[in-house]
């Protein structure tokens, strides 16, 4: 079968990183016989909006919802478009229309990345974060009473039905299931969270019956942060709700040296509707233009893409070749202490796969 | 004047910590010539509850509602009574009926502690977290609907109103102007949370107005906490609703090496009501007993107790004192690498005080 990926870079350094994501997904389909084919679109971006005043054409969906995925940079330009406009106009909207229950994002401190924590190498971490992606804090139900008096005040909903928790938390312990050390860990606030929180805490509880199998803890989000930085080792799959795991799957990376590496995937596991990897890093409008990002978080993306996709073996290589390139100084980008641009890093990576 | 000053030890490491504190306490009060007279209570506690069957008794404001401060210790004990009978029955009944909207705790790396964080030394990190103490995402507005069945659905409003936000704010940016830096951190994600939080950049961008000295950015909530860790230089005075408060100020402290040694304080600033002085830790169950839990986090909030109390120099001599302390390996806590126990670290603390 040939996949069909349709790509979007949209703004920033998203422009840059990404022919180096497809120069190495080019590279790994060939060694590994995958046949793959791009459909490049120009949509989700500053560019697109200044000429058509929205983010996106109207037949958005029946152009890329019939993808096998979708390969994405970067969106958000500074303050010319409201992210109302920019965010919900193109990101969020991919995640709720073409139900993106699942945000993955791997944590895993890679050889030749300093990690800014104390005495941790390569392998001491390494797990993985599981966000709610579609409801939760980032509701749009909400509003404001008695606008500019003293008696003004705003509402905002979180709202998490049991469709929504089941689901990310069955995906989570199958994820927690199929590794190694089998163990889950749930963010919570329930002390504080009075009633959503609670909530989550007994819908874990419940699935946690049907996953025998998978020891699994929970902590409040407070000292959970505390303990990413204090006892990394401790994690193997995290979840959580939508800004918590947006919370976690920053911190995370930060804690493995650098969010300009991570990758995640927007994920419908059902497939029903395709999938979006995107690096994590935005469109980082202060070294656009420059040739200087790290392409790695893009081309990492593309190997989870892979993996999604059912071509296990491809994705790993690319992961493997990441590893082996981040290894070498000279290889490496600026922001990793190298003295690579972004297309000889790119390069490179491609070079590296097998 | 004699200050009058409500001690309740709570539950667990609390009973355990508190006699330091307030050996500390009278140590430097003999030194400043302070006069002090401390009230013990017994409420707010396991033990309370379980004779009383509530957490306090219901004459509690008239209790110590007209003291000068409280000194509290920490209150929880596991899963033996459910988070709101103990916390919404006393912590968080303070905070909401004292109106202590402010929560204030420093972020500082001591000497002697070691920084999980690769490089920093003592000096690198000092700054304060202000965290809006009484409203935003700790609610009791919400429920739920079609209960066991696969529509169920919770929801929870965060509130946030016009003088809820201004003060809090008001009060992080005078700090923030009595500060050598200036500086304010903002902490937001209105690219997420689309309602409540533009409303909160708003008023922040109104405070900022009458505050021309003050310099000041904001940050969303994900990538400040990835910045505390590879950036904890970059902040003086970080400001944050009730739930990023809260996060911040158990990773902040993790950041400085453990949240043992941390202190806060739940302060109504215009001193209607009495403020609460308590160290970050909780009751601790896992260690007590032992005698062996450092008692610098509250010996720390007896210090902000009396710098709150107009006693600048009675404080700051004891915050010396602690760092003239953990400087001793011999004089630290075994959480410390030290061999210290709970005693001796607190009359250590209490002989340095000058
Ligand atoms: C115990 C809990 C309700 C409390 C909070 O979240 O406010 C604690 O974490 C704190 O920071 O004082
Ligand atoms: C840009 C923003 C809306 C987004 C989020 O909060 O989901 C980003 O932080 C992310 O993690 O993908």
């Amino acid at each position: 079968k040939q996949y069909r990926i349709a790509v979007i870079p949209g703004d920033g350094i998203g422009k840059e990183v990404m022919p180096e994501g497809l120069r190495v997904l080019e590279a790994a389909a060939k060694k590994h016989g995958v046949s793959v084919h791009f459909d490049h679109f120009d949509f989700s971006s500053y560019d697109y909006y200044e000429k058509h005043g929205q983010m996106m054409p109207d037949d958005w969906k029946e152009k890329i919802g019939k993808h096998d995925a979708i390969y994405f940079g970067a969106v958000g330009w500074p303050a010319k478009i409201p992210d109302h406009v920019s965010l919900w106009g193109s990101l969020i909207k991919f995640r709720r229309e073409f139900d993106q229950y699942v945000n993955l994002r791997p944590v895993r401190l890679m050889p030749g990345v300093p990690s800014p924590l104390a005495g941790r190498k390569p392998g001491d971490i390494d797990f993985w974060v599981v966000r709610e992606n579609t409801e939760g804090e980032y509701s749009s139900v909400g509003g404001r009473m008695f606008p500019d008096t003293d008696r003004e005040f705003v509402t905002q909903q979180t709202v998490m039905t049991r469709t929504g928790v089941d689901r990310i938390l069955k995906f989570a312990f199958e994820l927690a299931q199929s590794r190694p050390k089998k163990h889950l860990t749930s963010a919570t606030k329930s002390n504080g969270i009075s009633i959503t929180m609670p909530y989550w805490d007994e819908r874990v509880e419940a699935m946690a019956k049907k996953f025998p199998g998978v020891k699994w803890d929970k902590y409040h989000i407070d000292i959970l942060t505390a303990n990413f930085v204090l006892h990394p080792d401790w994690f193997d799959v995290v979840v959580g709700s939508n800004l918590f795991g947006d919370i976690l799957s920053d911190l995370g990376p930060a804690c493995t040296g650098t969010i300009g590496i991570a990758p995640s995937g927007n994920i419908n596991p059902e497939g029903d509707f395709p999938s979006v990897f995107e690096p994590v890093h935005g469109s980082a409008p202060d070294i656009a233009g420059q040739g200087i990002a790290n392409p790695i978080g893009a081309i990492w993306s593309g190997a989870m893409m892979f993996e999604h996709l059912g071509e296990k073996e491809a994705g790993k290589s690319i992961v493997e070749a990441i590893e082996r390139t981040l290894a070498e100084r000279t290889l490496r980008t600026k922001d990793l202490g190298g003295n690579a641009d972004t297309t000889a890093c790119g390069k490179a990576v491609a070079d590296m796969v097998d």
